[in-house]
Protein backbone atom coordinates (compact mmCIF):
# COMPACT_ATOMS: atom_id res chain seq x y z
CA UNK A 1 0.00 0.00 0.00
CA UNK A 2 1.51 2.84 -1.10
CA UNK A 3 0.83 6.24 1.28
CA UNK A 4 0.49 9.54 -0.62
CA UNK A 5 0.31 12.66 0.96
CA UNK A 6 -1.61 15.76 -1.70
CA UNK A 7 -0.56 19.32 -1.21
CA UNK A 8 -3.00 21.33 -2.44
CA UNK A 9 -6.72 21.98 -3.13
CA UNK A 10 -7.03 23.04 -6.50
CA UNK A 11 -8.72 21.43 -9.64
CA UNK A 12 -6.22 18.87 -10.59
CA UNK A 13 -6.07 17.55 -6.44
CA UNK A 14 -9.28 16.88 -6.44
CA UNK A 15 -9.66 14.55 -9.05
CA UNK A 16 -6.52 13.00 -8.00
CA UNK A 17 -8.54 12.09 -4.42
CA UNK A 18 -11.16 11.43 -5.91
CA UNK A 19 -9.82 8.47 -7.77
CA UNK A 20 -6.61 7.83 -5.09
CA UNK A 21 -9.47 7.08 -2.80
CA UNK A 22 -11.21 4.21 -4.95
CA UNK A 23 -7.54 2.57 -5.37
CA UNK A 24 -7.09 -0.52 -3.75
CA UNK A 25 -3.30 -0.11 -3.74
CA UNK A 26 -2.88 3.43 -2.42
CA UNK A 27 -4.19 5.10 0.95
CA UNK A 28 -4.28 9.16 1.12
CA UNK A 29 -2.95 10.02 4.08
CA UNK A 30 -3.62 13.72 4.64
CA UNK A 31 -4.18 16.52 2.41
CA UNK A 32 -2.44 19.65 3.07
CA UNK A 33 -4.06 23.14 1.61
CA UNK A 34 -2.62 26.87 2.66
CA UNK A 35 -6.25 28.23 3.58
CA UNK A 36 -9.11 26.13 5.10
CA UNK A 37 -11.74 26.99 2.95
CA UNK A 38 -10.71 24.99 -0.39
CA UNK A 39 -10.55 21.83 2.08
CA UNK A 40 -14.11 21.87 2.88
CA UNK A 41 -14.78 19.35 -0.01
CA UNK A 42 -12.52 16.50 1.44
CA UNK A 43 -14.80 13.94 3.30
CA UNK A 44 -14.68 13.17 6.49
CA UNK A 45 -12.09 10.20 6.67
CA UNK A 46 -8.98 12.47 5.13
CA UNK A 47 -7.22 13.73 7.67
CA UNK A 48 -6.28 17.55 6.52
CA UNK A 49 -4.47 20.49 7.77
CA UNK A 50 -3.30 23.82 6.89
CA UNK A 51 -0.07 24.00 8.79
CA UNK A 52 2.87 22.55 6.89
CA UNK A 53 4.52 21.73 9.60
CA UNK A 54 2.56 19.32 10.56
CA UNK A 55 2.79 16.83 7.18
CA UNK A 56 2.37 12.84 7.94
CA UNK A 57 5.24 9.97 7.54
CA UNK A 58 4.52 8.51 3.50
CA UNK A 59 5.69 7.31 0.26
CA UNK A 60 4.68 10.05 -1.57
CA UNK A 61 4.32 14.07 -1.33
CA UNK A 62 2.50 15.23 -4.74
CA UNK A 63 2.24 19.08 -5.30
CA UNK A 64 -1.01 19.88 -6.94
CA UNK A 65 0.38 23.73 -7.28
CA UNK A 66 0.26 26.28 -9.09
CA UNK A 67 3.37 26.47 -11.03
CA UNK A 68 5.08 29.20 -9.75
CA UNK A 69 4.17 27.99 -5.87
CA UNK A 70 6.13 24.34 -6.45
CA UNK A 71 9.87 26.00 -5.77
CA UNK A 72 8.57 28.12 -2.68
CA UNK A 73 6.56 25.50 -1.06
CA UNK A 74 9.14 22.44 -1.71
CA UNK A 75 11.46 24.90 0.00
CA UNK A 76 9.28 24.64 3.37
CA UNK A 77 8.60 21.24 4.07
CA UNK A 78 9.74 20.07 6.95
CA UNK A 79 11.77 17.19 5.95
CA UNK A 80 14.36 16.02 4.07
CA UNK A 81 15.20 13.04 1.55
CA UNK A 82 11.58 11.92 0.92
CA UNK A 83 10.16 11.21 -2.74
CA UNK A 84 8.39 14.61 -3.75
CA UNK A 85 6.53 15.40 -7.44
CA UNK A 86 4.85 17.78 -8.70
CA UNK A 87 2.23 17.73 -11.59
CA UNK A 88 3.06 20.22 -13.75
CA UNK A 89 3.38 19.90 -17.66
CA UNK A 90 5.66 23.04 -17.98
CA UNK A 91 8.23 23.31 -14.89
CA UNK A 92 10.85 21.16 -14.93
CA UNK A 93 11.54 17.96 -11.84
CA UNK A 94 14.56 20.71 -10.99
CA UNK A 95 12.57 23.18 -9.54
CA UNK A 96 11.81 21.10 -6.07
CA UNK A 97 13.97 21.94 -3.85
CA UNK A 98 16.70 19.19 -3.80
CA UNK A 99 16.91 18.58 0.15
CA UNK A 100 14.32 15.50 -1.14
CA UNK A 101 14.01 12.82 -3.62
CA UNK A 102 12.55 14.44 -6.63
CA UNK A 103 10.29 13.63 -9.62
CA UNK A 104 7.20 14.50 -11.88
CA UNK A 105 3.73 12.55 -11.59
CA UNK A 106 1.80 14.52 -14.54
CA UNK A 107 -1.33 13.26 -15.77
CA UNK A 108 -1.86 14.48 -19.25
CA UNK A 109 -5.52 15.31 -19.45
CA UNK A 110 -7.54 18.70 -19.79
CA UNK A 111 -9.11 19.02 -16.36
CA UNK A 112 -12.57 20.75 -16.04
CA UNK A 113 -14.28 21.05 -12.28
CA UNK A 114 -17.22 19.25 -12.25
CA UNK A 115 -16.81 16.72 -14.95
CA UNK A 116 -15.85 12.96 -14.58
CA UNK A 117 -12.80 11.77 -15.87
CA UNK A 118 -11.59 8.37 -16.65
CA UNK A 119 -8.29 7.99 -15.41
CA UNK A 120 -7.56 4.54 -16.90
CA UNK A 121 -7.38 6.39 -20.39
CA UNK A 122 -4.79 9.07 -18.89
CA UNK A 123 -1.32 8.64 -20.14
CA UNK A 124 0.47 9.74 -16.60
CA UNK A 125 3.96 11.65 -17.44
CA UNK A 126 6.57 9.78 -14.92
CA UNK A 127 10.18 11.39 -14.50
CA UNK A 128 12.38 10.62 -10.98
CA UNK A 129 16.12 10.95 -10.48
CA UNK A 130 17.05 7.11 -9.51
CA UNK A 131 15.23 3.30 -10.23
CA UNK A 132 13.86 2.91 -7.25
CA UNK A 133 11.49 6.32 -6.91
CA UNK A 134 10.61 5.79 -10.90
CA UNK A 135 9.23 2.10 -9.87
CA UNK A 136 6.89 3.58 -6.76
CA UNK A 137 5.67 6.68 -9.27
CA UNK A 138 5.30 3.56 -11.79
CA UNK A 139 3.33 1.92 -9.07
CA UNK A 140 1.28 4.95 -8.21
CA UNK A 141 0.22 5.28 -11.76
CA UNK A 142 -0.81 1.75 -12.05
CA UNK A 143 -3.12 2.57 -9.16
CA UNK A 144 -5.11 4.69 -11.41
CA UNK A 145 -4.19 4.53 -15.42
CA UNK A 146 -3.22 1.65 -17.45
CA UNK A 147 -0.71 4.27 -19.43
CA UNK A 148 2.15 5.74 -17.75
CA UNK A 149 5.50 6.70 -19.75
CA UNK A 150 8.99 7.52 -18.95
CA UNK A 151 9.61 11.17 -19.94
CA UNK A 152 12.04 13.53 -19.14
CA UNK A 153 11.75 17.50 -18.40
CA UNK A 154 12.67 18.42 -22.06
CA UNK A 155 10.20 15.67 -23.70
CA UNK A 156 7.48 16.80 -21.30
CA UNK A 157 8.02 20.84 -22.14
CA UNK A 158 7.66 19.67 -25.77
CA UNK A 159 4.65 17.52 -24.91
CA UNK A 160 2.92 20.59 -23.26
CA UNK A 161 3.75 22.90 -26.70
CA UNK A 162 1.94 19.95 -28.39
CA UNK A 163 -0.86 19.39 -26.37
CA UNK A 164 -1.76 23.26 -27.08
CA UNK A 165 -2.12 22.59 -30.81
CA UNK A 166 -4.39 19.23 -30.09
CA UNK A 167 -5.99 20.28 -27.28
CA UNK A 168 -6.07 24.50 -26.98
CA UNK A 169 -5.93 25.35 -30.53
CA UNK A 170 -8.26 22.61 -31.75
CA UNK A 171 -11.22 23.99 -28.81
CA UNK A 172 -10.98 27.32 -30.51
CA UNK A 173 -11.00 25.98 -34.26
CA UNK A 174 -14.63 25.01 -32.65
CA UNK A 175 -15.37 27.73 -31.00
CA UNK A 176 -14.81 29.28 -34.56
CA UNK A 177 -17.02 26.63 -35.80
CA UNK A 178 -19.93 27.50 -33.73
CA UNK A 179 -19.70 31.08 -33.98
CA UNK A 180 -19.91 30.52 -37.97
CA UNK A 181 -22.99 28.44 -37.47
CA UNK A 182 -24.83 31.00 -34.65
CA UNK A 183 -24.08 33.78 -37.35
CA UNK A 184 -26.64 31.73 -39.62
CA UNK A 185 -29.09 29.89 -37.32
CA UNK A 186 -27.33 26.66 -37.87
CA UNK A 187 -27.14 24.59 -35.03
CA UNK A 188 -23.59 23.91 -33.84
CA UNK A 189 -24.69 19.96 -32.87
CA UNK A 190 -24.88 18.82 -36.45
CA UNK A 191 -20.95 18.95 -36.55
CA UNK A 192 -20.79 17.31 -33.40
CA UNK A 193 -20.31 13.57 -35.37
CA UNK A 194 -18.01 15.34 -37.49
CA UNK A 195 -15.60 16.66 -34.52
CA UNK A 196 -15.91 13.17 -32.92
CA UNK A 197 -14.86 11.47 -36.20
CA UNK A 198 -12.09 13.84 -36.50
CA UNK A 199 -10.43 12.75 -33.38
CA UNK A 200 -11.67 8.87 -33.79
CA UNK A 201 -10.04 8.57 -37.06
CA UNK A 202 -6.50 9.16 -35.29
CA UNK A 203 -7.05 4.79 -34.28
CA UNK A 204 -6.61 4.31 -37.67
CA UNK A 205 -4.78 6.85 -39.38
CA UNK A 206 -2.17 8.86 -39.10
CA UNK A 207 -2.76 12.87 -38.91
CA UNK A 208 -0.88 12.72 -42.22
CA UNK A 209 -2.89 10.12 -43.93
CA UNK A 210 -6.06 11.64 -42.56
CA UNK A 211 -5.75 14.86 -44.52
CA UNK A 212 -8.54 15.80 -46.61
CA UNK A 213 -10.93 19.39 -47.61
CA UNK A 214 -9.93 22.03 -50.18
CA UNK A 215 -6.29 23.04 -48.66
CA UNK A 216 -4.92 19.33 -49.41
CA UNK A 217 -6.23 18.68 -52.69
CA UNK A 218 -5.50 22.34 -53.81
CA UNK A 219 -9.18 23.26 -54.62
CA UNK A 220 -8.43 27.09 -55.49
CA UNK A 221 -12.07 27.45 -56.62
CA UNK A 222 -13.56 26.54 -53.11
CA UNK A 223 -10.44 28.17 -51.22
CA UNK A 224 -11.29 31.81 -52.62
CA UNK A 225 -15.43 31.20 -52.35
CA UNK A 226 -14.80 30.21 -48.15
CA UNK A 227 -12.63 33.28 -47.78
CA UNK A 228 -15.32 35.22 -49.33
CA UNK A 229 -17.74 34.36 -47.00
CA UNK A 230 -15.68 35.03 -44.51
CA UNK A 231 -16.14 38.35 -43.08
CA UNK A 232 -14.40 38.48 -39.18
CA UNK A 233 -10.64 39.52 -40.49
CA UNK A 234 -9.39 37.04 -37.75
CA UNK A 235 -11.21 34.13 -39.09
CA UNK A 236 -10.08 34.91 -42.71
CA UNK A 237 -6.41 35.11 -41.24
CA UNK A 238 -6.39 31.81 -40.14
CA UNK A 239 -8.28 30.26 -42.93
CA UNK A 240 -5.28 31.35 -44.85
CA UNK A 241 -2.86 30.67 -42.66
CA UNK A 242 -3.92 26.93 -42.26
CA UNK A 243 -4.46 26.50 -45.86
CA UNK A 244 -0.97 27.51 -46.35
CA UNK A 245 0.74 25.03 -43.86
CA UNK A 246 -1.83 22.18 -45.20
CA UNK A 247 -0.41 23.16 -48.96
CA UNK A 248 2.71 23.04 -47.93
CA UNK A 249 2.97 20.10 -45.84
CA UNK A 250 1.66 18.08 -48.89
CA UNK A 251 4.34 19.84 -51.31
CA UNK A 252 1.61 21.64 -53.23
CA UNK A 253 1.84 25.63 -53.97
CA UNK A 254 1.01 28.39 -52.15
CA UNK A 255 -2.00 30.38 -51.93
CA UNK B 1 -40.36 0.62 -49.97
CA UNK B 2 -38.23 3.47 -51.75
CA UNK B 3 -36.82 2.95 -54.76
CA UNK B 4 -33.18 4.23 -55.16
CA UNK B 5 -30.98 4.99 -58.15
CA UNK B 6 -27.07 5.67 -57.28
CA UNK B 7 -25.33 7.31 -60.17
CA UNK B 8 -21.53 7.37 -59.16
CA UNK B 9 -18.77 4.95 -57.70
CA UNK B 10 -16.89 7.00 -55.91
CA UNK B 11 -16.01 6.75 -52.28
CA UNK B 12 -18.97 8.51 -51.05
CA UNK B 13 -21.59 6.38 -53.42
CA UNK B 14 -19.81 2.83 -52.00
CA UNK B 15 -20.18 3.97 -48.46
CA UNK B 16 -24.07 4.99 -49.50
CA UNK B 17 -24.53 1.17 -50.95
CA UNK B 18 -23.17 -0.36 -48.31
CA UNK B 19 -26.09 1.42 -45.66
CA UNK B 20 -29.24 1.40 -48.70
CA UNK B 21 -28.84 -2.74 -49.07
CA UNK B 22 -28.93 -3.18 -45.27
CA UNK B 23 -31.51 -0.72 -44.78
CA UNK B 24 -35.29 -2.40 -44.59
CA UNK B 25 -37.05 1.17 -45.79
CA UNK B 26 -35.28 1.28 -49.30
CA UNK B 27 -33.89 -0.76 -52.17
CA UNK B 28 -31.02 -0.09 -54.71
CA UNK B 29 -32.15 -0.88 -58.14
CA UNK B 30 -29.47 0.29 -60.33
CA UNK B 31 -26.20 2.05 -59.86
CA UNK B 32 -24.70 4.14 -62.83
CA UNK B 33 -21.24 5.03 -63.84
CA UNK B 34 -19.89 6.12 -66.90
CA UNK B 35 -17.12 3.67 -66.85
CA UNK B 36 -17.36 -0.25 -65.83
CA UNK B 37 -13.95 -0.47 -63.85
CA UNK B 38 -15.21 1.27 -60.86
CA UNK B 39 -18.27 -0.59 -61.06
CA UNK B 40 -16.54 -3.90 -60.46
CA UNK B 41 -17.26 -3.42 -56.15
CA UNK B 42 -20.46 -3.72 -56.80
CA UNK B 43 -21.98 -6.98 -55.50
CA UNK B 44 -23.89 -9.19 -58.24
CA UNK B 45 -27.26 -8.46 -56.96
CA UNK B 46 -27.34 -4.82 -57.55
CA UNK B 47 -28.26 -4.23 -61.21
CA UNK B 48 -25.58 -1.86 -62.79
CA UNK B 49 -25.54 0.47 -66.17
CA UNK B 50 -22.76 2.51 -67.83
CA UNK B 51 -25.54 3.87 -70.15
CA UNK B 52 -27.28 6.98 -69.08
CA UNK B 53 -30.01 6.22 -71.44
CA UNK B 54 -30.85 3.22 -69.57
CA UNK B 55 -32.04 4.16 -65.93
CA UNK B 56 -34.54 2.23 -64.43
CA UNK B 57 -37.89 3.75 -62.59
CA UNK B 58 -37.34 5.02 -59.54
CA UNK B 59 -38.49 7.34 -56.77
CA UNK B 60 -35.28 9.12 -56.17
CA UNK B 61 -31.81 9.46 -57.98
CA UNK B 62 -29.05 10.19 -56.07
CA UNK B 63 -26.26 11.61 -57.88
CA UNK B 64 -22.54 10.81 -55.94
CA UNK B 65 -20.63 12.85 -58.34
CA UNK B 66 -18.23 15.47 -58.65
CA UNK B 67 -19.44 18.80 -57.54
CA UNK B 68 -18.54 20.42 -60.94
CA UNK B 69 -20.15 17.58 -63.28
CA UNK B 70 -23.69 17.78 -61.29
CA UNK B 71 -24.68 19.89 -63.72
CA UNK B 72 -23.73 18.07 -66.63
CA UNK B 73 -24.92 15.27 -65.77
CA UNK B 74 -28.39 16.40 -64.57
CA UNK B 75 -29.05 17.44 -68.25
CA UNK B 76 -27.69 14.27 -69.58
CA UNK B 77 -31.00 12.54 -67.77
CA UNK B 78 -33.48 10.89 -70.34
CA UNK B 79 -36.78 11.99 -68.19
CA UNK B 80 -38.68 15.06 -66.54
CA UNK B 81 -40.17 15.67 -63.52
CA UNK B 82 -38.84 12.81 -61.16
CA UNK B 83 -36.68 13.32 -57.93
CA UNK B 84 -33.04 14.22 -58.20
CA UNK B 85 -31.01 15.05 -55.23
CA UNK B 86 -27.22 15.56 -55.13
CA UNK B 87 -25.02 14.84 -52.34
CA UNK B 88 -22.53 18.06 -52.02
CA UNK B 89 -21.64 20.09 -49.30
CA UNK B 90 -21.10 22.79 -51.50
CA UNK B 91 -23.10 23.34 -54.81
CA UNK B 92 -26.21 25.21 -54.67
CA UNK B 93 -29.67 22.90 -55.42
CA UNK B 94 -30.12 24.72 -58.92
CA UNK B 95 -27.35 23.50 -60.06
CA UNK B 96 -29.34 20.51 -61.05
CA UNK B 97 -30.83 20.75 -64.04
CA UNK B 98 -34.37 22.30 -63.70
CA UNK B 99 -36.36 19.55 -65.72
CA UNK B 100 -37.10 17.07 -63.22
CA UNK B 101 -37.56 17.94 -59.25
CA UNK B 102 -34.26 19.02 -57.04
CA UNK B 103 -33.34 17.99 -53.86
CA UNK B 104 -30.11 17.93 -51.89
CA UNK B 105 -28.92 14.57 -49.53
CA UNK B 106 -25.75 15.71 -47.94
CA UNK B 107 -24.37 13.67 -45.39
CA UNK B 108 -22.09 15.89 -43.21
CA UNK B 109 -19.17 13.63 -42.45
CA UNK B 110 -15.71 12.91 -43.73
CA UNK B 111 -15.43 9.66 -45.95
CA UNK B 112 -12.20 7.88 -46.31
CA UNK B 113 -12.39 4.42 -48.34
CA UNK B 114 -12.20 1.49 -46.69
CA UNK B 115 -12.96 3.11 -42.99
CA UNK B 116 -16.28 1.27 -41.90
CA UNK B 117 -19.18 4.78 -40.83
CA UNK B 118 -21.81 4.09 -38.28
CA UNK B 119 -24.38 5.89 -40.65
CA UNK B 120 -26.91 6.24 -37.59
CA UNK B 121 -24.91 8.91 -36.18
CA UNK B 122 -24.59 10.67 -39.55
CA UNK B 123 -26.34 13.77 -39.75
CA UNK B 124 -28.25 14.37 -43.23
CA UNK B 125 -28.57 17.86 -44.21
CA UNK B 126 -31.75 17.83 -46.68
CA UNK B 127 -33.53 20.42 -49.14
CA UNK B 128 -36.38 19.80 -51.69
CA UNK B 129 -38.07 22.42 -53.84
CA UNK B 130 -41.93 21.30 -52.24
CA UNK B 131 -43.06 19.53 -48.90
CA UNK B 132 -43.89 15.68 -50.40
CA UNK B 133 -40.14 15.72 -52.17
CA UNK B 134 -38.89 16.69 -48.79
CA UNK B 135 -41.13 13.95 -46.91
CA UNK B 136 -39.77 11.37 -49.41
CA UNK B 137 -35.91 12.94 -48.47
CA UNK B 138 -36.79 12.44 -44.86
CA UNK B 139 -38.00 9.01 -45.14
CA UNK B 140 -34.79 7.90 -47.41
CA UNK B 141 -32.96 9.71 -44.76
CA UNK B 142 -34.69 7.96 -42.02
CA UNK B 143 -33.80 4.62 -43.03
CA UNK B 144 -30.13 5.13 -42.49
CA UNK B 145 -29.48 7.83 -40.21
CA UNK B 146 -31.46 9.53 -36.74
CA UNK B 147 -30.27 12.92 -37.72
CA UNK B 148 -31.93 14.42 -40.54
CA UNK B 149 -31.73 18.58 -40.89
CA UNK B 150 -33.70 20.51 -43.80
CA UNK B 151 -30.95 22.88 -44.49
CA UNK B 152 -31.35 25.46 -47.64
CA UNK B 153 -28.26 25.93 -49.71
CA UNK B 154 -26.91 29.50 -48.36
CA UNK B 155 -26.76 27.24 -44.96
CA UNK B 156 -25.30 24.08 -46.76
CA UNK B 157 -22.29 26.26 -47.41
CA UNK B 158 -21.71 27.98 -44.54
CA UNK B 159 -21.73 24.44 -42.99
CA UNK B 160 -19.49 22.96 -45.25
CA UNK B 161 -16.90 26.10 -44.24
CA UNK B 162 -17.58 25.67 -40.68
CA UNK B 163 -16.68 21.65 -41.50
CA UNK B 164 -13.40 22.83 -42.78
CA UNK B 165 -12.53 24.65 -39.46
CA UNK B 166 -13.66 22.03 -36.80
CA UNK B 167 -12.25 18.78 -39.52
CA UNK B 168 -9.98 19.94 -41.95
CA UNK B 169 -8.23 22.75 -39.85
CA UNK B 170 -8.44 20.36 -36.76
CA UNK B 171 -6.72 17.68 -38.12
CA UNK B 172 -3.75 19.78 -39.37
CA UNK B 173 -3.33 20.73 -35.93
CA UNK B 174 -3.01 16.81 -34.94
CA UNK B 175 -0.23 17.14 -37.73
CA UNK B 176 1.50 19.61 -36.45
CA UNK B 177 1.25 17.84 -32.53
CA UNK B 178 2.48 14.36 -34.46
CA UNK B 179 5.24 16.36 -35.82
CA UNK B 180 6.36 18.75 -32.89
CA UNK B 181 6.74 14.91 -30.76
CA UNK B 182 8.37 13.46 -33.99
CA UNK B 183 11.23 15.76 -33.76
CA UNK B 184 11.44 14.80 -30.09
CA UNK B 185 11.83 10.84 -30.05
CA UNK B 186 7.75 11.28 -28.09
CA UNK B 187 5.42 8.58 -29.27
CA UNK B 188 2.19 10.58 -30.63
CA UNK B 189 -0.27 8.15 -29.48
CA UNK B 190 0.43 9.54 -25.36
CA UNK B 191 -1.39 13.10 -27.18
CA UNK B 192 -4.44 10.68 -28.27
CA UNK B 193 -7.02 10.61 -24.88
CA UNK B 194 -6.31 14.12 -25.05
CA UNK B 195 -8.02 14.45 -28.34
CA UNK B 196 -10.42 12.34 -27.66
CA UNK B 197 -10.81 14.29 -24.61
CA UNK B 198 -11.18 17.52 -26.29
CA UNK B 199 -14.04 16.52 -28.64
CA UNK B 200 -16.37 14.33 -26.09
CA UNK B 201 -15.71 17.87 -23.86
CA UNK B 202 -18.59 19.26 -26.73
CA UNK B 203 -21.22 16.44 -24.94
CA UNK B 204 -21.58 18.65 -22.21
CA UNK B 205 -19.95 22.13 -22.64
CA UNK B 206 -20.04 24.91 -25.36
CA UNK B 207 -16.17 25.26 -26.95
CA UNK B 208 -16.35 28.71 -25.93
CA UNK B 209 -16.63 27.73 -22.01
CA UNK B 210 -14.49 24.29 -22.75
CA UNK B 211 -11.47 26.86 -23.72
CA UNK B 212 -8.52 26.43 -21.58
CA UNK B 213 -4.50 26.87 -21.93
CA UNK B 214 -2.12 29.64 -22.08
CA UNK B 215 -3.75 31.89 -24.47
CA UNK B 216 -7.25 31.65 -22.46
CA UNK B 217 -5.87 32.76 -18.79
CA UNK B 218 -3.08 35.16 -20.71
CA UNK B 219 -0.01 33.52 -19.60
CA UNK B 220 2.48 35.64 -21.01
CA UNK B 221 5.51 33.37 -19.91
CA UNK B 222 4.20 29.99 -20.79
CA UNK B 223 3.16 31.94 -24.35
CA UNK B 224 6.58 33.41 -25.23
CA UNK B 225 8.55 29.81 -23.40
CA UNK B 226 6.53 27.97 -26.39
CA UNK B 227 7.28 30.22 -28.77
CA UNK B 228 11.05 29.96 -28.32
CA UNK B 229 10.65 26.26 -28.72
CA UNK B 230 9.25 26.21 -32.00
CA UNK B 231 11.61 26.62 -34.65
CA UNK B 232 9.43 26.20 -37.75
CA UNK B 233 8.26 29.18 -39.04
CA UNK B 234 4.92 27.98 -40.04
CA UNK B 235 3.76 26.84 -36.73
CA UNK B 236 5.10 29.65 -34.75
CA UNK B 237 2.86 32.07 -37.19
CA UNK B 238 -0.50 29.39 -36.28
CA UNK B 239 0.78 29.49 -32.26
CA UNK B 240 0.75 33.22 -33.09
CA UNK B 241 -2.58 33.71 -34.22
CA UNK B 242 -4.16 31.17 -32.52
CA UNK B 243 -3.21 32.46 -29.20
CA UNK B 244 -4.21 36.34 -30.50
CA UNK B 245 -7.43 35.34 -31.42
CA UNK B 246 -8.34 33.46 -28.36
CA UNK B 247 -7.20 36.47 -26.34
CA UNK B 248 -9.33 38.82 -28.44
CA UNK B 249 -12.11 36.24 -27.87
CA UNK B 250 -11.96 36.18 -24.13
CA UNK B 251 -11.57 39.84 -24.02
CA UNK B 252 -7.42 40.12 -23.31
CA UNK B 253 -4.99 42.50 -24.48
CA UNK B 254 -3.00 41.43 -27.72
CA UNK B 255 -0.05 39.51 -27.88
Amino acid sequence: MIKVVVLGAGNLASHLIEVFEKSKELTIVQVYNRSAGRLSYIKGNIPVTTDIRHLEDADIYILCLADDAIEEVSEMLPFTNKLIVHTSGTVPLNAINNKNRRGVFYPLQSFTTDKKVDFTAIPICLEAENTEDMSTLKNLAGGISNHSYEINSKQRKVLHLAAVFVNNFTNHLFYIGSDICKTHQIPFKILHPLIHETAEKLKDLSPYDAQTGPARRNDIKTINSHLNQLDNNTQKEIYKLLTQSIQKAYGREKL
